[in-house]
């Protein structure tokens, strides 16, 4: 007698690079009795059918989450609240709805009042990702040796919250459980506003003079090309992530501007000591993630 | 009979990372009859010897410089007028001195008035190199497949730039010749000011309070990784570099923290549609470095 998957059907609202990516796993590994898909996009859910990522494939929310004891929601993240709206008179009781959006603060507000009595509500974040997008940019690995941090709100059913670690660690993911609050204030400093910074000076390097720009792009392989590939991801996405992660960005980014603004000073009065001292200190961090095994 | 080779004395004048490459590629294709190497440091001396890298090791740039016909300085650039200074005297006529800082006019504004009538000055900057510093650090391919930038001024002889083009491409590298003020903008952008920016925000990371320290490091996958790998480079070195370009830097930062601002802006005031046309536009640039085969 075959075991019983993890999941009777999951689904996977948004067949993104995240979605997709899920949607192997969960074949891979037998996870999920059905897959069943809902994408808005046309296009998304031509390649969803043409990779036989699911079992079913619909543009609609609600179709897709009748029945389903797992309803992960990977769309970019301004549109949650529609999503939220989508699937509330179409969830089954006892079912679990998790997410992957980059601010938890945000997926709790635009999802979590939409989730009806008796529904589980797991936020997630697997911090995972390439620059690249779409359903034909996911693959199995994906997760493998990456953190998924959960955010389940106070109170949160325990064997819900399990059922979902026991996925991600399927996925080869490590989990870690956090506040909201806290996770999002974390990865405004290690994800959202190097990511800013990214495509600020992308940015910056496009609007200078032609004959300049044709050399920046020969050369670019003294630091330049490292920006670029950060810079190249997807616009949607990272939009929804700075708007719905506001404050802690701009906190972020207001630290950012003050350290700029003293390192240029040194460097307009020539302060080689404090630009050396600078260098040196970040050498620590990337020791201390060597340390880590993150390097 | 053996060809004659390139160079029949060639001196190295500083064994870090680049130095040191060098003269694995000078050995390995037998492009000096001799390699003559001096440094500051007794630790780097060491390594040169143990290693085996030259015919020669010295503290003293005098002698290292006696009867060559090629000098390159590869020292940090903060060194160069000292090291001027120190093998003015020793030069032989007829012979070639470059170097391989990375700011061109200031190469010249510090090695240029030590050079004597009658030897040939073919100022030079590889564009290659990895976050580690150090004789130990080099490697003979570092230079394969990258740009090597030229800027002698008007009036060098042709035929000792024609005999650096040679060796550069003995390297591997591809060669260009370029007014040292422009190379130093382009160079502005491209390298200067995304080290700056890499040191800023890991510097910015090393502010925070100890406990979201720690989860930096751990979730530092996200994105602020790759500005760590960049921000782990030689301090000394980089002084050097900032110093040195201050004024074309200054003006890219400025640049910078006039687009930073206004991103800044968009995300306060929840401006969705610009954001988003900043990131397409940023993925352009990317799209460009692809068909230039430089991403």
């Amino acid at each position: 007698m075959a075991d019983q998957p993890l999941f009777e059907r999951v689904a996977l609202i948004g067949i993104g690079l995240i979605g997709s990516s899920l949607a192997r796993v969960l074949k891979r590994d037998g996870l999920a009795g059905r897959i069943a898909i809902a994408d808005a996009s046309a296009e998304a859910r031509a390649a969803a059918v043409r990779l036989g990522l699911g079992d079913s494939v619909t543009q609609s929310v609600a179709e897709a989450v009748t029945g389903a004891d797992l309803v992960m929601v990977c769309t970019p993240m301004g549109a949650f609240a529609a999503v939220g709206e989508a699937m509330a008179p179409a969830l089954a009781r006892g079912a679990i709805v998790s997410d992957v959006g980059s601010v938890k603060q945000a997926a709790i507000r635009d999802l979590g009042p939409s989730i009806p009595e008796g529904v589980h509500f797991v936020p997630g974040h697997p911090i995972a990702g390439t620059e690249h997008s779409g359903p034909e940019a996911g693959f199995a690995e994906l997760f493998q040796g990456r953190w998924c941090v959960l955010t389940p709100p106070a109170g949160t059913d325990r064997r819900a919250v399990e059922k979902m670690i026991a996925l991600w660690s399927a996925a080869g993911s490590m989990t870690e459980e956090m506040d909201a609050n806290h996770h999002d204030q974390v990865l405004a400093i290690t994800s959202h506003l190097p990511h800013l910074i990214a495509f600020t000076i992308v940015g910056t390097a496009t609007d200078l003079e032609s004959h300049l720009q044709q050399e920046v792009i020969k050369f670019s392989a003294s630091g330049f090309r490292d920006f670029t590939r950060i810079a190249a991801s997807d616009p949607v996405m990272w939009r929804d992530i700075f708007l719905n992660n506001r404050e802690a960005l701009l906190e972020s980014c207001a630290r950012l501007s003050e350290d700029l603004a003293q390192l240029q000073r040194a460097i307009r009065w020539g302060e080689g000591d404090k630009i050396e001292n600078l260098i040196r200190r970040t050498r620590e961090i990337r020791r201390k993630l060597i340390d880590a095994k993150q390097a």
